[in-house]
């Protein structure tokens, strides 16, 4: 492997009003307390044995290169609900890995959320692989100018 | 350099139905075999003197992180004709990098194969690089639902 | 950490015409220095006490993974302006993060260099983190027939 195979994770999610879409963006990551990182998108796999850490480490090294599996969305449409979520299928077997899915829509919360898990559902029955628990987080918000949600699983070591 | 430079690779493709966009992207990585790591896409060089490891690691270790230069299309326009190819321009001085161009679109294999195969010789071109072979793999499907087809050159050590 | 952290960048910029959307970012990429390398882009921070490398390695180490914050913008439209930008705010207290921000739109160069400065100004005041100086680097065209915008924030080491 190039890149080490991270042990541990964490939750996080926020939301945020913004300059531009990309400060918002900027801002739903510090509201979500790893605003001062470099978030390398990844597909969306939970290695076997990650464990979970709790509370994140706060603040993270600023700066540094994280693997993170995130739903966002941006919007300039004062007035629309933005909600993101992600959810992870923790498998019965811990030898294998477990299933992150993304999800966010111009919807609300609670819907975003049934979707991200029915997904993860779906993409666990695929792999014919028992799930334990479902883990999710999400975000939501009613933007007022320009505005950001974000829903992330990060991972550490 | 910050993460090292990958030593071998391999070519994959696969295609699936989901029940979201998401779920039929992750069906289409696991069709390929590289269904339980984590892809970090990448711009789309193959390194001087990176070797083809042929067959591909199966399975790959789960969770891995796994830089990638993957072309990919999801639909849910039933019955539409989705296609995605990578190709490689390997060079004839094996000390220069090799190029990778992906490319994917609504259309029939064959055209998008020609398509992506000539974007590698235009970049070879752009590079005075003579040419000593173009690899390629593609993948396509006609949606019934909700689908994705996927293709990839998968960088590894 | 999983990946180390960087400890040197370097800005770079640059335009090209291509074949197809992805050769003219490619040629991009070639003309702004960076164009054997694997591009892995992240958001979009300054790590502590990272020093800026003037000029940047020429040439960089074929293939290498290189994490990047960067703007582009493709067009396929003949006579359309397109532009991209970063910008960096460095802090005042060199213990602190600095903040990239990425800026590309379908407009003149100057107004693309001053709305991502804005940018960076928001987003270190979010931060309530005083700016010692703003860096940026820009990159515009007048599209042929199809053609890229590039500029980037390079992490190195």
């Amino acid at each position: 492997m190039i890149i080490k195979t991270p042990t541990k994770f964490f939750l996080v999610s926020g939301s945020s009003e913004g300059f531009s879409l990309l400060n918002a963006f900027d801002g739903a990551l510090l509201a979500s307390g790893v605003g001062d990182t470099n978030l390398v998108k990844m597909s969306s796999i939970l290695p076997p044995g990650c464990e979970e850490i709790k509370p994140p480490p706060v603040p993270m090294p600023q700066g540094a290169l994280v693997p993170t599996a995130y739903a966002s969305l941006c919007s300039d449409v004062p007035g629309e609900v933005i909600s993101a979520a992600v959810a992870i299928g923790i498998p019965r077997d811990p030898n294998r890995a477990g299933l992150i899915m993304e999800y966010s829509a111009r919807a609300e919360e609670s819907a975003v959320v049934e979707k991200v898990k029915k997904m993860v559902e779906k993409g666990m029955e695929l792999r014919s692989r028992a799930i334990k628990d479902i883990m999710a987080i999400s975000s939501t918000r009613k933007v007022v100018t320009i505005g950001a949600v974000f829903a992330a699983v990060v991972l550490w070591d």
